[in-house]
């Protein structure tokens, strides 16, 4: 599919299935499907398709199979680990047009929706109800709920409301086979093999989802949030633990760093304590009672934790405020340094002090400021590496030195992503990650899908091949379980 | 492997990579081993093995592997789907040794077990931490959690606190080749395929579990229990629907009909109003506040649903007395007939007084009495039907009318399974749950992980022939998409 004649006949033949403006091959047309939201790296599809109905997605899926294209589904563009990044050779599936909330069911409180609509519409759409939809990435006002289950997408309220993979009931899916399954049910089990949990998070490599049928929650009677300033941020990390620890479930644990904290206020004026270590934000909602009783507790424990100071929102507007800090940090942190690379590891929380230290003499070692804010009830740290990619060899020395924090959090007994996924981004950790009988067992899975590795090929689980090129190949009782996989 | 003379090598095989006493082959040794919990299927197994080591299991299942001999795994037996059910030329491993309880990480609120360890036996290892494990199924006594995985186990408790698969980080897993995995992880989530829920409910079809890393929860600060009666089935069904609907998660939330009320009454003297059509059991916790907030609630909401008397447990001695009763339930029905089937069938919520009403009807139908007892909040329901096996063909009416009745649940957009799994009892019923497009794909997820299969052969997952057989096979698109698999 290398040559211009046959780029023009699959034109043709995508123009029998789909409207020919749903058909992009321009070079300007294509452009902007160059990347998602990990813009270090860049590729122009050949082809960029936007499909509208469920029967063309088939029949481009069919198509595919029979010409051997490969094909790279994506949402809104927003991952953060290049898991949409196209192929030169292959086919861009945008799905933003399937964009129809199809129903909302409230005795069951699920919404059945398309997956190119946005996270923060579903709740909006439910909002007249009472009801919400709980995962929160920071992009929830842009990203798709279809790339959110691609990438079981997480969120500040995750800590309390689970992940992606915990708020959704089924899935219809188009293999590349352009055959349709439905996994899962509207029931809360459903028999045979748990389908829903291994398509969720699998990065685009199995099928494309179609439809998603959401949990909705009803909205917490009140709300309201602590500010925790600390002159240490290891004291910071360990009073998450000590709060969880002493069973309280808030609906969000955020942890944010002098810098972090800083530039977020110097950004949205968000109030905070500017001399602080570093600062925690703890959400408590529920019924006015609990939210009450709780807001109590949490506060003793972050005192006997060596709070330096304690600020409860004292009304709804400060407590906004305090959000709209934490909201706004990324692109503050964005203000500090001409580029910044944002990481995405998970380490059990107990582990957060320890990590937290470790980071900060790697930054020290490689001699580039790292700024943490991150969903410190979940272990899921974000540190951002801040670098200018206008100096030579510091964009290198920025992934190596990345490289490094994902493998102390694989030590620290965690691992290489929390919610951004793996993509291309990180294909090279996932060999420290899993030995070589696990990576096989991964290629197991996609074969028993995608038997002639169409769907998103090269991303999220990297080649036995590619892992002994890294040098981080595991040997494993030397041999091979599945015989027939020794190619990968 | 039918003749004596191979089951004497297979015996001295296994000699070698067990203790003499660890491999049991005469008939009364086996007699104990030829069911699970659902005693209508059983089937002497050739060669019982008691591995102590995960290097014996290994050893076992290499050993397996070669020779083409099928395992069967089993926990304390007391499955009610028949998974465990041996095979006559097959081995039976059981899993009752591995019985340690390796770890309690009270920082990070884990415990990591072997298979064998009891459900209760964690909550009371965990117990003077403040801390226990959620999922409470009705054997929890007995039951190992080994089993609880394989099963995905749930529970009086699963409302609030999830199923199995909601309640575990990590498993260790030895393939039917010998080789180790380790899937899922100490930190919240993990990178990629989620093959953690996969092997959760797969009903020991994919590999042996030999550790569980399991969550602890902190134990509520307070609890308590609402009995509410209602003078219609229907009308409690309704009232369960809207306790939910109205932004309020017990704990547990159970029914009872008439019939169930009365023998558990009888029984351990629970204090029920027996002339109530339907009971409702609704249990709160949390802290103090949240649970009197609750309590009041929850209350109002089943006063305005019809509840013709409400009471409260006004002390724990109550409140254990209600609980009592809900739990001796099953036996108790167990000495209103001779035999009793229980079914297991999860619809969604609000189809819950739409399906108790055709359940009744198919009752009068069949001429058999159908006791229900169940979670309600869960939608899991567990029609008991009461029946003779000494009069000729009314097990067979029995099982006739079971199957309808999980029909039903489908149809209601439910599932065969709520908590029993599917095992040798429901394996034609999978047939109505999916389609053969489905089914393939689930062989082609079998096949993934043991090619041959060895692994309990003939559970879960039926052959397209058995649907074709069973008259309830979907043809879809008249293709089959991985043709190498034509032969399911």
């Amino acid at each position: 599919m290398s040559t211009s004649t046959d780029k023009k006949l699959v034109i043709r033949c995508l123009q029998k299935i789909l409207p020919t403006e749903s058909v992009l091959h321009k070079e300007e047309d294509l452009r902007p499907y160059e990347c998602d939201g990990l813009s270090a790296y860049q590729q122009v599809p050949m082809v960029v398709v936007l499909p509208e109905t469920i029967k063309q997605i088939e029949d481009i899926l069919s198509f595919c199979t029979n010409q051997t294209i490969p094909v790279v589904a994506r949402g809104a563009g927003t991952g953060l680990s290049g898991g949409a990044l196209p192929l030169e050779n292959g086919i861009l599936m945008s799905l933003a047009r399937l964009s129809r909330i199809q129903n909302i069911d409230i005795d069951n409180r699920t919404a059945r929706v398309q997956p190119g609509v946005r996270n923060l519409a579903i709740s909006e759409a439910a909002s007249s109800y009472g009801l919400y939809y709980a995962p929160d990435p920071s992009s929830q006002i842009a990203c798709s709920i279809g790339g959110n289950v691609a990438e079981n997408a997480g969120g500040v309220h995750c800590l309390k409301y689970g992940l992606t993979v915990h708020n959704i009931l089924k899935l219809e899916v188009i293999t590349m086979q352009g055959e349709h399954l439905t996994i899962g049910s509207d029931a809360l089990d459903s028999p045979g093999y748990d389908l829903l949990a291994l398509m969720t998070g699998s990065e685009g490599l199995l099928g494309v989802i179609t439809e998603i049928t959401v949990k909705l929650l009803p909205k917490p009677e009140a709300a309201n949030v602590i500010l925790a300033a600390f002159d240490d941020v290891a004291t910071a990390g360990q009073a998450v633990s000590n709060i969880i620890a002493d069973g309280i479930l808030p609906a969000g644990l955020e942890l944010m760093d002098n810098a972090a904290l800083r530039a977020a206020d110097d950004f949205v004026n968000a109030g905070y304590p500017r001399d602080a270590a570093a600062i925690l934000l703890c959400e408590i909602d529920g019924t006015s009672a609990e939210v009450a009783d709780r807001l109590e507790h949490a506060q003793n424990v972050l005192r006997t934790s060596g709070a330096t100071e304690i600020r409860v929102a004292h009304d709804e507007q400060q407590r906004a405020k305090f959000w709209a800090g934490r909201k706004a940090a990324f692109p503050a942190v964005g203000r500090l340094s001409p580029d910044y690379y944002c990481m995405d590891g998970t380490i059990p929380r107990y582990q957060i002090a320890n990590v937290l230290t470790r980071i900060s003499e790697l930054s020290n070692e490689y001699r580039l400021p790292i700024v943490n804010v991150f969903h410190a009830g979940d272990g899921n740290l974000h540190p951002l590496i801040l670098y200018d990619a206008n100096i030579d060899g510091e964009l290198e020395r920025t992934e190596e030195l990345g490289g490094k924090i994902l493998e102390i959090c694989v030590e620290a007994g965690g691992t290489i992503t929390g919610e951004h996924g793996v993509g291309m981004e990180k294909i090279n950790q996932m060999c420290v990650q899993f030995n070589s009988m696990e990576l096989q067992q991964f290629h197991a899975i996609k074969h028993a899908f995608d038997p002639d590795e169409l769907l998103n090929p090269g991303k999220a689980i990297p080649t036995l091949h590619r892992c002994a090129e890294f040098g981080a190949m595991h040997v494993h009782h030397g041999q091979l379980p599945h015989p027939e996989l020794e190619r990968f």
